[in-house]
């Protein structure tokens, strides 16, 4: 499969912001953050888990996109598709591509208002002290309107496909989960384990990983393993996060360490049912509320673990949320995870996630689908 | 080696905060990133990738620090020292935690003001629509005066062994690259084998790798690794951020492909000298820039790779940066990287990375010290 996208898609990116932009009477949006720098330019580093320098792309409602970068950045970003790319020699405590950010702002937005994305889930990765700066210089910021969150929503077939790769690589690194996980062996030390499966099975890399075990569940789906050894008849949950070009998967697998969890099975079933319910309320035209509803109505009680799902793609959560007050009409093209949890006993929960894309005639199944009683390791 | 630190250290850190505060006339300070949570609530998780929900730790003055937190990361919360944790189920399209925030920060600092990180490598994680609510209900908002990032500038014992932990591991992994990368392999499956070695040798995850590689260097140091097979006579370089406990190594090692590169072995002794001479130069009361002008004098025009170091610890990079603009002056219980790079031919360079700490007597090795000539795989 080939890594990036072919520049056609990164322009019909661009055109359908520009679009929108036209309509909010917005003169350019300014991006600040990995995915969206990456979703228009297609650079693609793991040094953004550096946080010393700022980088910036200005969309304006017109013409190419502008990328004012520190110097560091400039043999890998001139590999991509975009021209007009401006560096300065970053960090610079005195003035960190302020002035070049300025000067570029102003070329295409020195009358109109400036996009910032601003709602959920968004932020401004750059200092507070900077952007005050850019204020100060009589640039006028408003939100986005949310164009940005909206066209990441909905996904090209190619990016399907990168989503669609990183599912099959943790399906077959779950698949081999037992040569890593029995009783006896310690949480993180499965951890460590399942990373590496990960890694022979594909995955550029593996940026999330949770995992949690019990003879009752789990207290929470999000901590890192502990040292505990896994027991006859523990729950194992894992629960990741893989990446393949830049495109994550999320689902999480439960197995029974030895022995079947005789008392996960009741709950372990009502899972499953709850993710086809999920899986089949999951249609063009139905609201994010809707799939939370269907699997809720299955599980009982189903905020326990917060959410039902939520969208993904160039990361591990964005868009959507499956809860009852999210009224996101879905589409096709929106990939999404099915997650019902359900409490088991003393805060103690079991927790299942597969991964969909929606499709004109209803959802397809990304992540292999679970079914049947929970495996034994 | 221990996880976490004792409570007394957390309780340290937070006393420290509130001398300057009072200092600086602040009556609270907002914390909203990873490791500005961490570094004072321990709060360790990967959840963070998810960017889904905001959290809030507020520092005020005088007092205990107060969690507002999404309901999903109470269970962890709990389990460290922090006692007031206030929730809210998250995502909420309506109200994501907003009131709960501001009814927080109202209790500390109803008349003064609350700092925010807004200096260089800051960023504020909450979308910036909800901040402006903040400020529209009357609180007021300045700069943290630079406090958080000069505390966490100068580390404790208990953090250093987490560093020299990670680099320990790092050291091992290096020594066994011989068993994933050799003539003839692809430099993305060799970036994935190192993957699994640190993991082996005992890494939590590996949230940064770099890859390069070709006869005369490479074009630059934060490119993911491409598919290009490794050649004979080629220069490797692999260069890690992994982690141990939520703190970071970040170094690298150069390897000759087959046969010793020999156009290789002048830059390459150059780098070997300017890494000694950056150690050298390296002690309490030297300025980061006289860091930088010790290991520049070396390898000339030493600006190639944008600076010759920086600080680390829970991030990647962090802090100070050794450039001749950064005149932060070291202090005992710094951490740093000496980064000296040389650019070769056309456009390509060779880069070699150690970690230090500095002690009052002078600079103390962290990652296993390089020398001789470059190593043959």
């Amino acid at each position: 499969m080939k890594r990036g996208f072919e520049t056609a898609e990164y322009k019909a990116r661009v055109k359908a912001a520009q679009l929108a932009m036209q309509h909010h009477d917005l003169a350019a949006i300014l991006l600040t953050t990995e995915p969206e720098v990456r979703y228009f330019t297609g650079f693609h580093t793991r040094f953004w888990e550096s946080p010393s320098r700022p980088w910036f792309v200005i969309l304006p409602q017109s013409g190419a996109p502008v990328a004012v970068i520190p110097s560091i950045g400039e043999a890998l970003m001139r590999r991509g598709w975009i021209e007009d790319i401006r560096t300065w020699s970053a960090p610079d405590p005195i003035d960190d591509g302020v002035s070049l950010l300025i000067e570029a702002l102003r070329e295409v937005a020195e009358e109109g208002r400036i996009g910032v994305p601003s709602g959920m889930e968004s932020h401004l990765r750059m200092p507070l002290a900077d952007f005050g700066r850019l204020q100060a210089a009589g640039l006028v910021f408003g939100d986005d309107a949310g164009i940005i969150a909206q066209l990441r929503a909905v996904k090209t077939e190619a990016e399907i496909e990168k989503i669609g790769r990183a599912c099959a690589i943790a399906g077959r690194a779950f698949d081999r989960v037992g040569e890593v996980a029995r009783q006896g062996a310690r949480l993180d030390t499965v951890s460590r384990g399942f990373q590496r499966l990960l890694l022979e099975e594909g995955a550029d890399w593996v940026p999330y990983l949770a995992g949690g075990a019990g003879p009752k569940g789990y207290a929470d789906v999000i901590s890192p393993a502990g040292s505990q050894p896994l027991a006859l008849g523990d729950v194992l949950m894992l629960d990741t996060g893989a990446v393949w070009d830049g495109y994550f998967c999320d689902f999480d697998r439960n197995f029974s360490i030895g022995v079947p969890a005789r008392q996960m099975a009741q709950p372990w079933s009502q899972l499953l049912e709850a993710a086809l319910a999920g899986f089949e309320a999951a249609r063009p035209g139905a609201e994010a509320a809707d799939v939370w509803r269907a699997m809720a109505s299955v599980v009982g009680g189903g905020e326990t673990a917060g959410r039902l799902g939520h969208g993904l793609g160039m990361q591990l959560t964005e868009g959507l949320s499956l809860t009852a007050r999210d009224h996101t009409v879905l589409e096709a093209g929106m990939v999404i995870t099915l997650e019902p949890g359900i409490e088991t006993a003393d805060g103690m929960m079991l927790v299942h996630e597969e991964n969909i894309v929606i499709r004109d005639g209803g959802a397809q199944i990304l992540s292999p689908w679970a079914s049947g009683p929970m495996p034994v390791l």
